[in-house]
């Protein structure tokens, strides 16, 4: 059974956060009672995924509304300080701005932040759904797929991108073979997506992220698919590290790779991949496994969270609104605005 | 400074081998009595590299000799069934196997094995510096390069094969910039080859497999080097898995890709990759790292130790007889022959 990836609790109010740190080895929850954990949880990963950190942002706000009125600002500011990639953290954080500034001097402003909140939450798991629909008629049966980091139910109120698309081929009767690359340097394949996919009873294989090519080479993959932090007007596109390596091997052995992504992944003011802020991460992650240091203290770390694949390597971005090629991306953005 | 691989301590006779599985946390030996503990050390991966398993098995079959003569044929036998890719492990049994039928009833049968071994592994140190001395023209000034696994010093009787061209290059006078892929799942750039570089006094930066192909987005790299495991008749190569998925994206962002290697690594019997065997590992190398369990017990590994890379992706084989296209790799054959 997988566990809830994020649970508002109305009554508290009190915003419970899966702690994806420890899984596989233990499922435990952090509740959040205010704007500043909330912050510290999306910045130290207890929650991730791009969907995923966009609401648990959204509920940052509501529990700040709670305490006090006069502090949404900063938390507005605070949240939005957290992690630089993923776009629908600020998405979120812009739908929660409006919102404040519509009602600030309303009596019912906290009501309102929630049920925003909620909405976004909600919102989240249809869009899976739909995502999952169109993408689900991409796959044959008997698919074998690689996917990278998670994209999954863990990654998104629920359901997930990426893997939202497995589900729903599986929901239309297709056997799938997953193959997760493990996704140094935190393991989110391996911890995350194993763990996701095996609850729900999918076949899956973990690879270290530097086995996809030799897969590629030796076995029939129908599909690469993952999900994304950052998608630019020009189809460009910002993912967990080791996206833009996976994507040109996919190339190299004429596989398909594809982004399952919400429409609040585009970034309608980032012209093009160049523009994508990369967040840089702390080098302990890489340099240390536990409690063993396994890099020599005189060794530099280059630790890039994300990475960019330029248009030209993804054949299709799954959305809510359809299977887009990435050159046509620009055209949502009238239909959205 | 850099401890010594391999160390024939012939008064005892004992081999004592650098534990590289304990490095960088600690620098401590196993010494080897026995052709057994030998056998052993290869397997459990005490002492790993291509060159170094071919000369430490050379010393075993000598640790046989001097215990009893009527177990060479069983030592022989063993050392070859330590590990299945390498081709210079076979290489150097049949050199000591050669020795052993010429001499069987020699009284110098002893002498004749142990000044064998002692040759190949002198000479190993002399083509690694020939390798070197080949490959340091490649090599620009200010010369940023890429590496994979740990084709250095510590895999081999001392300089290295890839790490010998960067040392030769600096030799030289060239300034050169090292970027070392951890290499999964065991780390070997990560532990061993920042290990080496930086007690070198080389400028290294460790980064995780899956960053290489971004790193050769956002910066000039002159050239991908890494040693090789096994290479066919074809020029196809294997070596250590995430070599072909580095080729892939070198070749992808123009950069050369070179592979530095003995011609004892070349198997004239194989005709091309796909005749090479695979070796396969423990599952608990990807599944575990430390004490900790990272991936869900429900979810499968595959964990080959190498993969090939076709030899249309590799510039050049640097070897001490100059540096060869892969097409003419045949050519060698009848020079050595």
């Amino acid at each position: 059974m997988l566990p809830e990836t994020i649970e508002w609790i109305s009554e508290a109010p009190m915003l419970r956060l899966l702690d994806q740190r420890k899984i596989p080895a233990s499922v435990g929850f952090v509740d959040c009672l205010s704007y500043e954990e909330t912050a510290r949880a999306i910045e130290d990963m207890t929650v991730r995924g791009a969907p995923a950190i966009g609401v648990a942002a959204a509920y940052g706000v509501v529990l700040a509304a709670h305490s006090d009125l006069s502090i949404i600002d900063d938390a507005l500011s605070r949240l939005s300080a957290t992690r630089p990639t993923a776009v629908n953290l600020f998405w979120s954080i812009e739908k929660m701005r409006s919102v404040y500034n519509e009602h600030k001097n309303s009596p019912e402003l906290y009501l309102l932040l929630e049920s925003e909140a909620i909405k976004i939450d909600k919102e989240d798991r249809e869009i899976n759904r739909r995502i999952g629909s169109h993408g689900a008629v991409l796959l044959p049966d008997k698919a074998s797929v690689i996917t990278h980091c998670n994209a999954g139910a863990l990654a998104t109120s629920g359901y997930g991108t990426a893997l939202g698309v497995f589900r729903a081929a599986r929901d239309a009767g297709k056997e799938i073979k997953v193959y997760a690359d493990e996704t140094r340097p935190r393991f989110q394949g391996g911890r995350l997506t194993a763990f996701e996919l095996c609850e729900d009873g999918f076949d899956v294989t973990v690879i270290c992220d530097s086995m996809s090519a030799f897969l590629m080479s030796r076995e029939k993959i129908d599909a690469v698919i993952t999900g994304a932090d950052r998608i630019a007007l020009n189809g460009d596109t910002a993912n967990k590290i080791g996206t833009y390596g996976l994507a040109i091997s996919a190339k190299w052995h004429n596989v398909p790779f594809y982004i399952a992504a919400p429409v609040s992944t585009i970034d309608f003011n980032c012209p093009n991949g160049d523009s994508i802020p990369i967040e840089e991460r702390d080098h302990m992650e890489v340099k240390m496994i536990g409690n063993e240091i396994l890099v020599h203290e005189g060794a530099k770390i280059w630790n890039p969270a994300f990475d960019v694949t330029p248009a030209g390597l993804i054949k299709g971005i799954i959305t809510e609104a359809g299977i887009i090629e990435p050159s046509r991306i620009k055209e949502l953005q009238k239909s959205t605005a």
